[in-house]
Order: C-alpha cells, then sequence, then structure tokens
C-alpha cells in the first residue's frame, strides 16, 4: 500500500482552488478532501459536513484545548481548523488527504508535519486577481479594495510553500498539480527500493 | 525565461534508462542531452560526439587536472566523465541538462551542484533485471552473474536520489519522469511570485 501524505492547498481567494481541487479529486481516488470546522453561524447555502462542520464557539474553543485540532485560525471573530482525528483516520487507510487552508493555518501544519506536500495556488498577474476579485458581483470599491490588500499579503507568504502554481488557465494548473502528486509520490524516501533475489 | 535545471539520471545497465531519456526529450524541446568523454578506444558502432566524445588517457587526465569536468569516473581501466562547459553553456541559454552518468559521477554531482534534479530508474524486481541482463544475447553465465552483482549494487545506492522511478513499463516510467520535471519547474524558489499593480 503507498504512504499517504498531507497535501496543503492555499491562495487567496478568487484564485480558483475550488475549480482545481474538484477536478484533480475527479482523477484520483486515494484524495480525501479534509472539511473545516468552524464556529462561524451557518449560512443559507452551507451544508453540515459538506462545507464545514459547524460546531459552538465554545465547543470550538474545548477542541483547541483538547489538542483536536491540526491547525486553527481565527477570522473576522470566527474560528476555523482542521478536525485531526479525520486526517489521521485517512493517511491510516493509505490515502492523501488534501488541506484546503488559509497560510495562517498552513504555515502551523508545516511545522508539525514536516513531510507535507505544500502548494500554493497563485493568480498569473495583479490585474487577473483584481479582475477575478472584482468579477464576484456587486462589490462596493471600499471592500474590493480590502480584499485585494488581503490578497496580495497572502501571495506575500507563497515563499512559504514548497510549490508555486500559477492559475493562467485550470487546465494547465490542474496538469501541474497533477504533475506535483505524482512527482512526490516517486521521491525515493517513500518508495524505498528492495531488491531481493526470492522477489 | 525559465531557469535551466541540472537532471541526473542514473540506473543499471539494461533497465531501460535510454529509451526512457529519447522518449522525454522528444516531448520537451529546452532539455539538453550531455555528452560524456571516455578513454575508452572507440566500437565499430560509436559516433564521435554522439555516444561520446573520445579523447586519449593522456588528454583526459589534463581534462581532469584543469578541472574540465564536472564530474568522472574510472571502469575497467577507461575513465568517463561531463565536459563542464556545454553544460554551462545550455543552462545559461535556459536549457536544463540531461546528465546520464553512472552512481560514482552522480554522487560528485550532487556534492557540487546541490541544486540537481536527481533521479534513479529502477527495475521492477529482481527476477526481471535478471531477465533483462540475460537477454542481451549469447552471455556467459560468469558474465552475466557479474553484471547481476554489479546491477543490484548500484541499486543499493537508489537512496542518494531524490526520486526513483520503477520502470514496471516504458509509458508510466515516461509519465513520471515528465511529472519530476514539471513539479521540479513548479517548485516556489524558481517561480517566485512577485505579484505588482503595474502587471
Amino acid at each position: 500500500m503507498s504512504q499517504g501524505r498531507i497535501i496543503i492547498v492555499s491562495g487567496p481567494s478568487g484564485v480558483g482552488k475550488g475549480t482545481i481541487l474538484r477536478t484533480v479529486m475527479q482523477q484520483r481516488e486515494s484524495l480525501h478532501y479534509s472539511v473545516s470546522a468552524t464556529s462561524r453561524p451557518m449560512r443559507p447555502e452551507d451544508r453540515e459536513g459538506v462545507s464545514y462542520y459547524f460546531v459552538s464557539r465554545e465547543r470550538f474553543e474545548e477542541m483547541i484545548a483538547a489538542g483536536e485540532l491540526l491547525e486553527h485560525a481565527c477570522y473576522a471573530g470566527n474560528y476555523y481548523g482542521t478536525p485531526l482525528r479525520p486526517v489521521e483516520e485517512a493517511l491510516a487507510r493509505g490515502e492523501s488527504v488534501v488541506l484546503e487552508i488559509d497560510v495562517q493555518g498552513a504555515l502551523q501544519v508545516m511545522q508539525r508535519r514536516p513531510d507535507a506536500i505544500s502548494v500554493f495556488i497563485a493568480p498569473p498577474s495583479y490585474a487577473e486577481l483584481k479582475r477575478r476579485l472584482a468579477g464576484r458581483g456587486d462589490t462596493p470599491p471600499d471592500i474590493a479594495a480590502r480584499r485585494l490588500h488581503i490578497a496580495l499579503e497572502e501571495c506575500r507568504q507563497a515563499k512559504h510553500y514548497q510549490y508555486t502554481i500559477i492559475n493562467d488557465s485550470v487546465g494547465h494548473a490542474v496538469q501541474e498539480l497533477e504533475a506535483v502528486l505524482t512527482a512526490e509520490a516517486c521521491r525515493t524516501s517513500y518508495r524505498p527500493l528492495n531488491l531481493k533475489e526470492e522477489d
């Protein structure tokens, strides 16, 4: 059985992480998508256990205290984090686990799991990033400017990731992410040669 | 322009390195195949500058002394080595350079060029290695046994390489080598993000 790996995928809002990951996950059976927990209120479009596991703020703080999270971060007063047990269970089954998480959480996972693969998905240019963020409906200019600022800050953290994939087209980005996963499976440390006469 | 890399490819005799490399080189324009120098006598099937650059033993020793070789090794009384200048010229053009060299030389390149990509091509099993080595015509049993012994010794050195590709089928091995080259081009250190407003 091949050994499962943790695959961290980050990138600014609007960069197209979701589309890329959905496509790659359709092509690979042995990938487990980690659903995050959050203390933010459910929205009409949310589905429990699909977009997030929804828990109360108190429960989330209990999970932190009990070491039940692989990473966690706080945004706009809400907690977000990766429940540890499903990750460990999937790894034990030999599956690799995709964590679609933000930079803050990613840095925690890199530290705790140095064998994790880390991939940053980046926009092809500043202009394109601006266009994609603005493209999300009627966003007031000040909120658009704020989002752009946050996205640029996130892109500045790409240097902490092993791989950077530029999403100039979904097909190309998917091909590169596929190549990263295939190449990482070829790492000698995960594929020790042991040729014996009785083979 | 993308930055060229040195790609070390090793593997025991008969494992199919040549076929895999020829296929990958046909698919990628920006790969330069490094032709080794040797002091062994030319054989009828050899072509100067294609199989090797043929030089005298004295000239080879001059090249060593003058630092004109990236690596060199001695086998059965003959020298083999990689001329440095063509490698540097190809890298300067932004090409990546494939060194199809033995383990002894590979270890020297890994030390001198820590940024080199190293790939070991391995047979799928002991039995298959034996079959492939025996398959090379009417080899006397003692010579076949000696070749097998050397090949197994080489496979024991795979641990020094970043990647191990098992040549269970040429198509699969080519796909994995392609993935390694694509993934290595996605390394953040070779693809620094620099999003600026004027983009």
